[in-house]
């Protein structure tokens, strides 16, 4: 007999809400396996390599904002899901991890498959969980019912991550003749209502008092969903007070022409690091990682600013090192009730005036440049960038590609969401979160992605589900073309051997073996020939390719930074 | 400057015996790159995937049984280590794991590529340092140097294994103009000398008074390395008591006539699992793990048995759940002294013969199923090893190919010696385990391995270090064949999409990619022509597809079980 307890699990996670699950074939995981794809409610897919799994998984729950069930078999397969796990954990995304396992008894007996994979991701989940590995005894079957209440709930609370379940599993894992294999109808459920983040009046009050006696105020947006009325909140509390909104692209706050988005462009000028004008003398913040080193550099160095930063709850980094409060409610509830209090800001109008005239000027020196530069890598990410269809989703992969579309930005396409996992900005899971995102939208799905990171997460591919409505652009520099950007690796003999790591496959015969359609360009006219077809809906899954050369694009990145310099207020 | 402490990890391990380093490209690590790059007496390759690379360094420290360093960026690089991390734990293969870090001040932060690195291996190191961050101080430099040669220490005592050392780093990572890269001459070394693990006399008098005491003993051996010696010893001990010597294929134990090789083909047979003749009363082991399902049953339904494991030191397995005594000194000193003391130990003929009867005629049984059965899996897999040329080297990747080895064996190969990743039994990184190995050694390397496998751990090959001796054979069933092997999935409806997970893909465009010789067979005529260019040794690397439908794959292996059953004694 399958454990009731271990059927019934797929039975909890529909009822909590659960939509998607994520399996990776199995032997110790097979009664989980037959659980979830007995279930009438739950849409299972399977995917062969649990690292491409688990970040799939990741891109599915990072665009429905449900958790996704990730289900593996014991052994190393837990091991591959960790660096999705990491990723979830840095980016609150609500991950329940189902890892099948021996019984307690059996580990470290040399069986096969069989690894210590109680709290295997350490530090990287909210919480780890152990299910029981017998539930004869009725305080066992309520401690099963219980656990996964509580994974599910813990998954979802403010803020949301990875939660790890590990599973011992004895033998039989298949029904025998005649065994009833049901869910049960009368599982218990444990409901968690969401939480307001209010404040109490008093500290309303004292907000509200002192924000007026600051003069030079940035709002700084992290990574985030899009959300507009967020969005609404922020600028009608800009348009109040003078205070100047900053947005980098992975921060999806960038849809209007009163948000500062080319400061990444700007701020790379070396003297608008200490420009005066731009200082500010209080820094409000809200949501996760920042892409622009510019910006980061710029802040770090402000002597007596204060900052605050909203968060309704968990754990606060101190990113510029200037932390000066924390401030535990929703963003759009802080600014709502900022605007609404009439505190009196009046921010100083040439503080307002040099961040806009600047973002202005950096606008049109990019545009400039992109129209006279040769064909290049951040020139192609340019053009594809500009031509990304309306109300499409746009995923960049680590490293270079974040980075160009960084200082490129989507403020020019209407109604584009961007993705990237910068929770822990590695190169190992981008392909994958971009097809589970495209698995779960009626939308077009583009990831823009190098060589290496393409290469190395080849697998997020290999299932017998791949997306219509994904578009791969790879910028083929056949190496990791970022360390021939940084001074350091640049100059070292060891450049191309060890760091670049010199590499000549095109993604041509991925894309094939893979089902995609495939495209190679080297050059403007046909990028921009190429990009109506690619970008048509009914085309299937596409890939492009822009082979460049990494000397050349370091040439012209270098040129784009000598334009940068020339820059200036006034 | 970059800290000399960094710079002497390298001089130090080259002092301590380092030969091999496997680097995966980073900024974080780059202090760690130049300093290994850089020492003369080290040999370093790049590979860009770390799940491959840490497999790859395995599977050198494999071959050349010495630590292979392993160096890779902060974030969830190192958990890409993470299955490699424990299989060389689980198979005691001695790892250095230096992962660059950022200082501690900086994790949490939200800064790139870093998650909560230390003790991050949980379980599967052997020791887990930190390196301290700061060496100004006299006893920082005391602590840095001591923590290297600690780790080196811990990794090669025996039983050997990982040792993860954290390297947090600050900038710069890149020497500066005029700064002077060069390792200290005066390192200090801590030397650990081995240990004889010895037994007192009275120990072995005691062990050798009881071993008389029983009629029915077998020798089995665990997966191990090919040891003349200790064969040789073993092979003394039986034929002077009559003790049988059972040896599954990787435990390279198999090479005369007088060791059992074929129980995994006879124990199949239902009524030899009980048969009164076979039944031991003293089992002793050595080594590690075993792949025969058959003999592990046999064994554990054993009652009155007494088990010794011979082991001198490390975690003891009670792999068939009946061991009663533990001896800590080497398996080649055991059995070289208990054959020397004359213990009077006879075992009953009729034992020793229905072994071995039994042995010539699951051999022969075996071979005429080979000779009269149509093109399968099982048949390539037999003409396969049957070709290997001698003294050449086999890696069996899991999960189908191994277990076909273990029936067919090598035991008419002379001189091949057998690997496989069974310290966990992952198909996570069989490939680039024998890419590790073949970059190791001028003897011919063979993997066989099954899609799955394959295609899991095709970034193996991703690399700019591709041996000229490394074939590879890909059992191509286009799924996970080995869950139609099994009753329990075999009957499921979710038996194709769920269990097998059905992949169209070939080898073809991947061997093409990474630079292999591709030819595809789907008989067995085809394939014997084809075995003699492909173990050409001049051939270059090369990849050997055999195609073949896992429906047929399984009809004929049923038929293979059926005629098992017909081996019986007498």
């Amino acid at each position: 007999m399958i454990l009731q307890a271990v059927i019934d699990i797929a039975e909890i996670c529909a009822r909590k809400g659960v939509q998607d699950v994520v399996l990776s074939p199995g032997s110790r995981c097979a009664p989980l396996t037959l659980a979830f794809a007995r279930h009438p409610q739950l849409r299972v897919r399977t995917v062969p390599d649990e690292r491409s799994a688990a970040f799939i998984g990741l891109g599915i729950a990072q665009q429905t904002g449900k958790p996704v069930v990730l289900v593996c078999t014991s052994g190393t397969a837990a091991y591959n899901y960790a660096p999705a796990v990491a990723e979830a954990f840095y980016q609150n995304i609500p991950l329940l991890v189902l890892t099948a396992d021996r019984p307690p008894e059996w580990i470290d007996q040399l069986d096969g498959q069989t690894i210590r994979q109680s709290h295997i991701y350490g530090g990287h989940v909210k919480r780890s969980l152990d299910f029981p590995v017998d539930t004869s005894h009725a305080d066992s079957q309520w401690h099963a019912n219980r656990l996964i209440n509580e994974a599910f709930n813990e998954a979802t609370a403010f803020p949301e991550g990875p939660v790890h379940l590990n599973i011992p599993l004895r033998e039989p894992f298949y029904p025998e003749e005649g065994e009833v294999f049901a869910f049960s109808s009368d599982v218990k459920i444990i409901e968690e209502l969401p939480s307001a983040f209010g404040l109490p009046a008093e500290v309303w009050q004292q907000l509200a008092t002192e924000l007026k006696t600051y003069k030079r105020v940035l709002v700084v947006a992290g990574q985030g969903r899009k959300d507009d009325a967020l969005h609404a909140v922020i600028q009608n509390f800009c348009r109040a007070t003078g205070a100047v909104f900053v947005a980098d692209t992975i921060s999806n706050q960038q849809a209007d022409g009163e948000t500062i988005n080319y400061h990444d462009v700007f701020l790379g000028a070396k003297h608008l690091q200490t420009e005066e004008a731009l200082k500010p003398d209080l820094l409000i913040t809200f949501h996760k990682s920042l892409i622009s080193k510019n910006l980061k550099l710029f802040l770090r160095q402000q002597q007596g600013m204060a900052h605050w930063h909203v968060q309704p709850a968990g754990m606060v980094a101190d990113t510029f090192q200037k932390l000066t409060r924390i401030i535990r409610t929703q963003p759009q509830t802080f600014f709502e009730q900022l605007t609404q209090q009439e505190t009196g800001l009046q921010v100083t109008p040439a503080f307002t005036q040099a961040w806009h005239e600047l973002n202005a000027t950096a606008k049109s020196v990019l545009a400039r440049f992109q129209e006279n530069s040769p064909f290049s890598e951040f020139n192609a990410c340019y053009q594809v960038l500009r031509n990304l269809p309306q109300n499409s989703l746009l995923h960049l992969a680590n490293s270079m590609s974040v980075r160009y579309a960084n200082l490129i930005g989507v403020a020019e396409n209407p109604g584009v969401e961007v993705f990237a996992n910068r929770g822990t900005s590695g190169i190992d899971g981008s392909t994958s979160t971009a097809v589970g995102s495209a698995l779960s939208t009626d939308k077009l799905v583009t990831l823009v992605t190098g060589d290496m990171a393409f290469l190395y997460d080849r697998n997020a591919l290999w299932h017998n589900d791949l997306p219509q409505n994904l578009r791969i652009v790879v910028l083929n520099n056949h190496g990791g073309g970022i360390f021939r950007m940084i001074e350091g690796p640049r100059s070292q003999p060891e450049l191309r051997p060890f760091f670049e790591t010199e590499q000549r496959q095109t993604a041509q015969k991925t894309a094939e073996d893979m089902g995609l359609g495939y495209l190679k360009v080297t050059d403007s006219v046909s990028l921009q020939e190429a990009l109506t077809g690619f970008f048509d809906p009914s085309a299937g899954p596409q890939l492009l390719e822009l082979e460049t050369s990494s000397p050349e694009n370091y040439e012209i990145f270098a040129e784009y930074r000598k334009a940068v310099q020339g820059i200036k207020l006034g």
